[in-house]
């Protein structure tokens, strides 16, 4: 392969390190230098950053991206009914050219509003890995299973497992990694769980779980096992540093302290548990005891973006309003939860998530002269309470231009709403 | 005066009386006309609608534009250290060219999101007013007034408040109103809310004031005098129609029947009240007992943005987790307080607020062709759940063109963020 090398100059960088000023160099996917000055000499690409504010990447640790095709279908409704009358109905009439077609879309959106890497559980995995592959993101993918205790279901979902870690594993130049995705505890019988684990461990695979989300999850769970969710997943020889686990709502103490000690990983959703009105995640109390908590916008179903900026403001505003403490999870935090955590939860913490020589170049620029980001004082701040992500004008993922001054690169933005509202249309008149 | 026609043509109009197909004519400041279609034979202006969505102007019922200057400066703080340690010392240092600079600055924030009418309450008001004028944007603005039981503090800020209303009442071609702004019932004496009232009374303003914004502020008016802060305020005759209360929230069973009685007009400001964890008010329960519940994004140093979309959207989000019912300020309800029950609580509900013939051309237009709003399906779900200020494209306010194509006509951008910088700037120097 070519080297091919591109400078990003004068920037203001944040991370979970903090601020300071200076240019990055590129060679290939890697950052190679970090320093106050760097000659663009001899350099194949120069990004003059300039009054821009240059982040990592957003990493998204919970979605379900094709749903973008169910976006606005249902608000404001009980669970049951959002499941039983509007997604489970259209779930029926998936396919893999409809799940690519939603995955598409919100590739774009994610490119748009900052994200580089994401946490995806859905259907038709090999389709959305496609839709990575063209979009040139980063992306941990795990096909939902759900057997409701058939044993039928059961090897159907773990032969599906099997054929996406297979085809998809490791694709699109590594930028793809498969994880196990059994759906919850409540919706997978003790022996789909036990096979997971034993997958991840034979393959050494991440498992992508939903866990806690709701109160009346963690009765169901009690009333069949007799303990809570992630008590009874710990009775199973089932978590570990390996497990991600999404929403984590609903948590006694003695669960909090499971989570801290078998290393699991969390995944906050704080617009989807509140929209849904399942209930505050105590993730003040769980970073204070050392859970690596991070940060997901869930599915455009149930949010209905998946804008991470808009998800960071939501994510302290909810803690400040739970604890009625207003210095509850301020932006620094907030900020490390959809950066280093997010890379952190994922397995990649020495790829991703900080900008930092030898870390992967998953990058994004914001333009610090817009009238909502002024005066430009205090960027931290400004990122998480003053912008969205529409403040986001040049994303690069493994050192590629994905977007460049809110031009995308990869993708062509109005062909990939067309596809996506034609499959939207046509899974709507087959419900 | 010559008359001036405006088309905009083949728009999807989306107000509180539903969603429609059609076009609008607009003479000078008024919509004279709306129907499926006009010729645009003859007509000075034609703005094409096809693919956008048309919206009243958002109003926003309680700001404090100026403190644009301060966006940032505090964040994740006690209200008595925010306001001891920064807040108050900068203040101490404001004067008109300061607060004209910051006003110019939320100005353009609001044109850029689709706001065009705002509650201001604030200092120098005469100098906000020359920034609305220069904006194009219709305001109701009113001096802040404090006494703390001065009897000095008292005569200046009501002669303060005559110099405002003698100034600027009626400005700018009608678009300026001034309103009294008292404070609050725990930083204003009962003789100064007593010559507000007379003086509203007088003059047929309205009144602006912050209500049982905090339980610690319940506390010190009970204290005080023996009541909640609304059955005090009722119990010395002060609570009226052309009363707008922000906050409200901590309310009483009683004082929710005073507020309806009485027919005051609130102001609800989710991401204040979240950000400084002052408590959440029960919009739910108001809104049932025909309380006017409006919404507002309050000072960009306790939001921080100007952004009504995604106010709407905290909004939604924040009744749904505190009565743990998704069903709960659906995204009608929430699209209904930003606009036509904005309207009602500013005395405007013949002029703005919705979109029909005879009211003021005010209006919105969003870019439906984004991705995040994509499948374009449900309008008022998309809008509050999945856009952000960001996809308003074109804005009119009073019939003039204020924003086209995300191109401000009224203002400079670039000018009003530098002048705005360097004010923030000297001003930070002499705190």
């Amino acid at each position: 392969m070519e080297t091919k090398n591109t400078l990003v100059m004068d920037a203001q960088i944040l991370d979970a390190h903090g601020l300071r000023k200076g240019s990055l160099l590129i060679e290939n996917d890697k950052i190679i230098e970090v320093s106050s000055s760097i000659s663009p000499a001899g350099v194949d690409k120069v990004i003059n950053a300039q009054g821009k504010l240059l982040i990592p990447g957003l990493v998204n640790t919970h979605t379900h991206l094709s749903m973008t095709l169910f976006r606005g279908v249902a608000d404001d409704l009980k669970l049951e009914k959002w499941l039983n009358d509007y997604i489970w109905p259209l779930e029926a009439h998936l396919n893999g050219e409809y799940c690519y077609a939603g995955a598409l879309l919100g590739c774009v959106e994610m490119i748009k509003s900052g994200t580089t890497t994401f946490n995806d559980m859905y259907f038709y995995m090999d389709h959305v890995a496609e839709a990575v592959k063209e979009a040139g993101l980063r992306a941990v993918i795990s096909h939902g299973m759900i057997d409701f205790d058939d044993e039928e279901k059961r090897k159907a979902e773990i032969k599906e497992s099997k054929r996406i870690i297979k085809k998809c594993h490791g694709g699109a130049d590594g930028r793809i990694r498969v994880a196990l995705g059994p759906h919850s505890p409540y919706t997978c019988s003790r022996e789909l769980l036990e096979e997971v684990r034993g997958l991840a461990d034979e393959h050494g695979l991440l498992i992508h779980i939903h866990v806690a989300e709701t109160e009346d999850e963690v009765r169901q769970v009690k009333e069949k096992y007799g303990l809570g969710p992630f008590a009874y997943l710990d009775d199973i020889g089932f978590l570990g540093e390996d497990v991600i686990a999404a929403h984590a709502v609903w948590l006694s103490s003695s669960e909090i302290h499971i989570l801290r000690s078998r290393g699991v990983k969390l995944s906050h959703n704080p617009t989807s548990n509140m929209k849904l009105a399942s209930g505050v995640s105590p993730v003040e109390e769980l970073l204070e005891c050392g859970v690596c908590v991070s940060l997901g916008t869930d599915g455009p179903a149930s949010n209905n973006n998946l804008d991470m900026i808009e998800e960071m403001k939501i994510a302290a505003l909810l803690q400040k309003i739970k604890s009625m403490d207003p210095t509850s999870l301020g932006a620094e935090k907030v900020f490390e939860m959809a950066t280093i955590n997010g890379a952190a939860a994922l397995g990649m913490v020495d790829e991703i998530g900080t900008i930092e020589v030898g870390k992967k170049a998953d990058l994004a620029l914001i333009n610090t002269r817009k009238c909502n980001l002024a005066p430009w004082r205090h960027p931290v701040s400004h990122l998480v309470y003053a912008a969205s992500g529409c403040d986001v004008e040049t994303v690069l993922c493994d050192g590629e231009i994905l977007m460049e001054n809110g031009k995308l690169k990869s993708l062509d933005e109005k062909y990939v709403i067309e596809l996506a509202e034609s499959a939207a249309e046509e899974l709507t008149s087959k419900a």
